[in-house]
């Protein structure tokens, strides 16, 4: 079976990543994902949000947005005071996932933002952002260590993600928005490079799965975890 | 290893379905399970939203709030134009589940909407929520049977859900909030009367959890969620 | 003349009062006045607002809600940030008649809020909220007294609600829905269980009103209200 | 007795009525009692809220406002998207008061809006908007009549409005700030020219109020009242 | 060529000029240019913005608003959560133009705010509200002087402000709405009495301009500015 | 004089041009001047809005953000339902400038989005955006004509920006942040091919300027615009 782009199904699309892409954040990577691009910057604030105060912690959140005409038609901004029920539920998969990677003792009481935002959406935007922003939290945390603000690096494992799904009877890995649009059931898989599960989320909307499926699904999703966990590595400033 | 409620690892909370509890909703269920209380009232709508004019089909949503007293403490609520993130989670959760039950062409151009309204939190809000919401859902769609405004029952299948999860390193069925707030990995599973899954949501802020253990905890859901299949069975009205 | 439901023109619809409905809650109740049901949380807090700050006394408020199938048709719920002036109007209304019973100096630099949440609306939420906040209210001070907070029980008066009006011409106690929708002249009353009014509203939209029928509605009014200081008293814990 | 401002307790301040102060509103008066200075504007536009759409009838409605400098202090402006409680109870009050007035079928698919910005606060805001609205409505509806839009005047009795209140244990009529706001009972009384009740509004936060104090405090409204209603008549073009 | 309202193309509207308006506001002006009238109240608040905490100087803000019937047809009221890129803008604009008049080491850590409500409008009312407002400000600084709370005057210069434009192919001074609406190229301009630009904003979206139509707008715009300074001169308090 | 990035006075920072950044945008350009960097995407839609229906004529607009960490420190999103006046200013100054370059006529009854998100600030986001978008705009133009929805190419002329500002006493071209941050005075132009004005905003909020100063400053800008028209012309297809 090929793919509407060509691709294998157990194939990832290519991926590019750019990182020191901006002058001040102080850890930055724009990721790209076949047509999906998602601008990665990470903010640190020597301050905690009031449930951390004195707790000698720190934390770590991110938040997600699309450009307007990141898609084939444009959206409106969310700037009327009501963030989609979307945008909410993809920035804290973002922070859950990022955070399962830090050891918040070792960061100290400060907080890293991870910014990421969609300049061009072809599926995949949250999956993407994960494994990106996982880069620029890193290079953010070596650089305290370099500016001897952090005694050790407080990440303990790194933390990469991709899609799979079930499009017209076929299993496949790193769904496009094509793909994505008329699948069945789709998964979203965050592992770390322990190859444990950090996140896991399928859906069968269009449809419902077995367990025997949902295991074939998610050897596949560890396959190209597998292959972006490698990928992270290059990019990693210590 | 007994529970904080003297629970097996293996049992559900008690559970109690007062059917019809309002007097004007189509459909309406107070589901209980242990001491979380929620209010699941269906409405009937005869029309569609936008995305779906002029197709012929129907359309099933959900909402979820929390009322102000439902916890140990009162939480503020959410009138102030931003809905929490969670709350948007928990109703786009909600509104899928049932969705995979319902034949949208059977429904006709129609809209029903579960209002889930939990009168009392103590854990496992959103799987009590489906569990009730598809028994408002079938009464509420009986009840257009019986008008004449369907000729055949849209629902294809029954749904239910439950969490499990691993605190202080055992597996447990449908946790209590005690039990969840100090859980490491936590999992909301929604399965149908042919015991596929509709919605798997996975998470290990906490710790993170391999595939075995992952098994192991959806064998645990499955037989919870049988026990809720058969439960619901006794209050659908033909 | 028989009402709608049966009743006389001088007649209270049933009241049923389901004390600690809520097991976290400070006080609760679940007050039913016929097919009106509302659930009266009373939350205890060890601070004031910014206003009284440094004054050594407490407060007391209230939030009223009505849960979106309350009634006939499906109400949206007051998310987007503007809540009605209906709302309002009723929930300032229920937190000046309960201040009325409160030593403030007595209650000390605490806030008591009771959340009045209409889970059922057949008219009269309003007072049936007042008349059931009361007792939730006192419970929660009662509770405060018997855990040392308080060396004297704050209240020095019960308050009690109804409605009274002139429907089709007839003067008519404690209206529902029906009948308040088609009455000329409509009138809240609050009064204390010494038979002084706290609050009086009356608005004659559908028909003006002059002073003696003024005098014979409140007479109505106090003779239903007397009737529910009564109840009130059985369910006071001392 | 001497009040704060030399009054005698059954006295109302002096009341300034300047007509057609706008120059492209159907009707606009400003009106000052004392020190309290509102603008009532009335608009009358060409269409009928939803709920009266296809019902051959017309509405009126008020908006209310205070300048940020209507008072000693500055106060924010209700821009965030949260009108107070206040605000929508002061509007709902005028509309409704003034509606008491109009035969809607005599007025027609059209809607009249009562703008009443308040220049300056020093109490009694809300029966003066009352009073000049008053006389901007019948202004506009003259307008109407005289543009052969209308063929009747459709308001059918004249209303007006002021308060009463019980200061430091005297009876007071019409009272300013400093007597507003440290008055144990407050009412707000609307009538028509027939000495009928429109609106009676009556609140003891400060302590409660018995029957014949009630009846005295009438007394003295409708005894205002009746100055303020053959005032109003000198301002009506016909 | 003479204009809709027979003035001279270089010749200014009527201006009528009421000190202290208001009797609460520390300053006040009515101003009124043709039909435009603007009600400027200065605030002095002993506070500062947090960016200026602990600098040892002041700061002064503007807010500008529409009442809903200031214009031909009825606006809505800016209530809603967003306020207007035109209002803000406005606004920005008299804050901008009068901190150029102010020397805030002088002024000292308070805050003064121009409140600027547009009675009506014709046009013109951001420059009839600058030209206000700082009469409003230098008769509230006055007080403060008198008051001893400052030890020296703190403006050093006045501001006032027009508008010039091309309607129909003629330059003319101070615009009405009907020439505004159908102007090819709008000015606003804002000078000092020492005939230097404070703030210079011209606009061709009708038809572009070069530079000596540029400068022949400058120069009507000097001439008017020149009359309203001289207007000023005798409504400031010393 | 040298300024801090070693430029001459009347030097434009280096200008990179990126055509067809975006693969699903009608037109689409990331404009770099230094560090600034502003990617524009043109859309097309086939719909006008309310004040243009049925009157045969398009339209163009913009809409203007900055990503959080443009700047040196992040700032907050905006979510909250309150864009800030700075952002709406900038759109609506964007808008008016590429309105001037348009024929509505000969662009039908379509709109013509232009959104400007700066990726990174350094200054001069807005004459950027500006010159940026005009060749988004001139791109997605040129592409209705080759798919035959034109008949002729509806910009009659080119628009281009840039600052011009005095800092330290010096003239100076093209403003990096850290000159902006202390300029006295402040001006953005935008200009046509034609070397007309459209727009003129000159500010002087740290110091009032002249006349003569002001010619200076504009020689200057028409300078740089006359550059950047030069610039423009090579990306531009027919």
């Amino acid at each position: 079976m090929t793919r509407i782009d060509g691709r294998d199904s157990a194939q990832l699309r290519p991926v590019t990543i750019t990182i020191d892409y901006l002058d001040y954040a102080e850890g930055s990577v724009l990721i790209e994902t076949g047509k999906t691009r998602v601008l990665c910057a990470a903010t640190v604030e020597e301050k905690v949000p009031p449930f951390l105060e004195g707790k000698a912690q720190g934390w770590v959140t991110a938040e997600y947005n699309m450009l307007p005409r990141a898609t084939h038609t444009r959206s409106a901004r969310e700037r009327s005071g009501r963030v989609s029920g979307r945008t909410q539920e993809i920035q804290r998969l973002i922070g859950r996932s990022l955070r399962a990677a830090v050891d918040m003792q070792l960061l100290g009481p400060r907080t890293i933002t991870l910014d990421c935002d969609v300049l061009q959406a072809d599926g995949g935007t949250r999956t993407a952002a994960i494994t990106g922003a996982y880069i620029a939290l890193h290079r953010a945390c070596s650089l305290l260590l370099k500016q001897g603000l952090l005694a050790q690096h407080p990440l303990h494992t790194a933390v990469a993600a991709t899609s799979v799904g079930i499009v017209g009877g076929d299993l496949m890995l790193d769904l496009c928005y094509a793909e994505d649009s008329r699948a069945d059931v789709d998964f979203n898989v965050v592992m770390t490079s322990g190859h444990d599960f950090v996140e896991l989320q399928g859906t069968g909307e269009g449809g419902v799965f077995g367990r025997s499926t949902m295991n074939a699904l998610l050897d596949l999703a560890e396959q190209g975890i597998t292959e972006l966990l490698a990928r992270q590595q290059q990019y990693l400033a210590l």
